[in-house]
């Protein structure tokens, strides 16, 4: 079969901690930030990011939620792929996790929702974040409507003035969308008012690092909002692990198991969420194979292969609180890419930790251009049928390049059986301008193997 | 439970074909339309086209792609819908198909996958149509490419334009998109050349009767194409009755069985594909209950209340056979809206028969600002976590419309219980535009119960 459904009463219970098993992290640092942090936050979610818990009940009603946005979903067995690339038939397989079936186009809403809903339990009316491509933003916005929260979404404005159907999206769930800075803020106004005096005009184009400064102190006006964060933080990492526990009993249903497990990396969640609960089985000694784990990243952020181990922020803007990570320095400039949700600065310090000191972690930085990953990605496409995500396509891609290298080493006798997962962590829906850009005149025709110039 | 997953090994192995239980339909007319037919069109599907077998089976190969694209697809009862309508908990409860996980945004894949499968067996190496908003071009080039055929969609010029995002995605699937008229066939090149002439450039807008003209020329020249329609064809109808045979499946999974069932209705695929399962058990007497059928419309094409039950071309350039439908007649001005899925002027033959011989459909035809059904269509989505297309948000609305009228009746004791079923037949992830247009103001927070307008 090659749709491996998981029944939804098989879903995973609780969320993986992978702290019990990795003997925790060095703590952070910044008392201030680290005070103030315990003002926006979310209490349950604090609670779990210190939480030395192997395994974090996932409360029912939350879980309810998870069941209305179609998890579990589906692994795939791409056989179809594994034909197109003239594969050694059963030989070299290939599974695919559909990350791609989230209701806002990416993983993040796995987060949201869990983040939203303790918000709710807790008492607030307001959820309050920053978003830069959008896709945090338009997670958070779903999150936060389906637990009945109003959101509220500061977005850098030069993205915000041309990203109308994202705003349009995040609209339609309720959420107010302000372009920052705003004059909502102090720290908005302040800036629009210099700009102004500069420029004569309003347009402040802004960044991450003032659009979560707005964030933060919306929430820390008002007693009901609260402020929630997207990705590199360990509970973030946590709930995404919903990911990698279905994947594991996936497998188990179809008696296999991964050699290789291939995500995008940007700041980690969606590969955390993917990895982590077999790299438990690896800390733990129960793991049945001794599986690589490969992030797949861009030459514009990569932090896991050129990053120093040390403290850092984990913003532009310096307000959070210092960890200690796999870092290009978190106020270096990097290239724009189509990929965007792959351009941070730091690996989240649970990923951190497992490439630097347990060396579970191999990388790879796909060139600027992404001319070699929308191509595979798009090759992925033509034969699964499954549109990937801008960052996806850098999952899609390593598992092809993966999938061609073994080809040839088991031609060389090298093995007999290996087995390739990867995670889809969104669709392309929204992506279309990015796709003719980079791919321009390859576009309306097919890409075959023969097509494909090799890199590993 | 709220989702309904049906399992793959439940999945329906042949299509229903309603001919053999409704005493067959009268026979169109124009004999060198239906010879032309021949020499173009699929054979398989000209044969089921007149088929009187009650079942016909789905090709083994085909299945597995069905699989691939997520059939059999969830039935979720929408429990958080019926709460925010105030409903009487449990007495009046509502359904609604996922049509809206379709790869390419609309059921119309289902009998694209088909119709190309068909195709590929018969040899042929290219499929060729046309298309006016872009659905049916993106269903076919999905259908093609799944299937390894070349696929060739002529646009209608006007909406080629300026919809870059559908085109990048046909071309992704390897289609060969061509602005209608083309330079490509006699008859776009005649057109194009006479526009030249009186207005000096080559912008001619087209129309859909030409793209038409232009994809059988096409057909008809090269022995390796065929051409492919999307609604209103008996077979066409019938590939898409996977939804309903689901459907059906899902309510015996639940032990429920619907008292309404509700859809959008444009020439009638995904109605049909939704309804004629459950008709046919009211036409041999086996349905639990009388069903009502409704179909939601526009008026700007109210072909079931307003058109004439007569012989009337398929086509605004009367290339096709006369078939007896519901029409408004083929030439007949409609005005544009957002869900342009729903402006034709006529119902399928099979539909049209229903409604004018047995009188087994109802139908309502909503305003043409289109305010009505988008705020329904949202409140569905805050609720639901489903974004429907413009088309689906007529049946979000019509069932909520219904629900709010049968809660009164409830109320006054007229009965203890009712069942809504009702199809999203697309998602809306790519008319952003259209919800902005039409909501505009009303864009940026939560729809309540109280904010309904009532119509019915």
């Amino acid at each position: 079969m090659t749709v491996i459904n998981l029944s939804i009463d098989k879903s995973p219970r609780s969320w993986y901690n992978i702290l019990s098993d990795m003997g925790g992290l060095p703590e952070p640092k910044g008392k201030e930030a680290i005070e103030r942090l315990g003002q926006y936050g979310i209490k349950e979610c604090l609670r779990q990011e210190f939480s030395d818990q192997r395994y974090v009940p996932i409360p029912d009603e939350l879980q309810k939620i998870y069941e209305q946005v179609l998890r579990p979903r589906p692994l795939v067995r791409a056989e179809r792929l594994e034909k197109a690339l003239h594969l050694p038939e059963g030989k070299i397989r290939l599974y695919y996790k559909r990350e791609d079936l989230s209701p806002t186009g990416s993983h993040k809403v796995n987060t949201a929702l869990a983040q939203a809903y303790f918000a709710a339990k807790e008492g607030k009316e307001k959820l309050v974040t920053e978003t830069g491509a959008g896709q945090w933003g338009s997670a958070l916005a779903f999150g936060a409507m389906l637990n009945n929260l109003d959101p509220t979404v500061f977005w850098v404005r030069s993205v915000y003035n041309w990203k109308n159907d994202r705003k349009t999206f995040m609209q339609l769930m309720g959420a107010e969308v302000l372009a920052s800075p705003s004059d909502r803020t102090e720290i908005g106004r302040k800036l629009l008012k210099e700009w102004n005096e500069k420029n004569g005009n309003a347009n402040h184009p802004g960044s991450l690092g003032i659009a979560i400064s707005e964030g933060i102190e919306t929430a820390l006006k008002d007693e009901k909002s609260v402020y929630s964060l997207g990705s590199v933080l360990n509970h973030v990492l946590m709930h995404q692990t919903v990911i990698g526990q279905e994947t594991r009993e996936q497998f188990r249903m179809v008696d296999d198991y991964p050699d290789y497990m291939i995500s995008c990396l940007g700041g980690g969640s969606n590969f955390g969420g993917f990895i982590l609960p077999f790299a438990g089985e690896v800390l733990r000694g129960e793991a049945e194979k001794d599986i690589k784990f490969v992030a797949a990243q861009s030459q514009s952020a990569p932090n896991l292969s050129m990053g120093e181990y040390r403290y850092d922020f984990a913003d532009h803007g310096e307000i959070t609180p210092q960890l200690k990570m796999l870092t290009l320095g978190h106020q270096t400039s990097m290239t724009p890419i189509k990929g965007d949700g792959l351009r941070y600065h730091a690996a989240a310090p649970i990923i951190s930790k497992l490439k630097a000191e347990h060396k579970m972690i191999e990388t790879i930085a796909y060139p600027i251009d992404e001319k070699h990953v929308f191509e595979r990605g798009v090759m992925f496409f033509q034969n699964e049928g499954v549109l990937p995500a801008s960052e996806s396509n850098y999952s899609a891609a390593c598992a092809i390049d993966h999938a061609l290298k073994l080809k040839e080493e088991w031609e060389q006798g090298k093995f007999d059986e290996k087995v390739i997962a990867f995670n889809i962590s969104g669709h392309g829906t929204l992506d279309m301008m990015g796709y003719a850009e980079v791919l321009g005149n390859k576009l309306g025709r097919r890409i075959s193997v023969d097509d494909l110039e090799r890199l590993l």
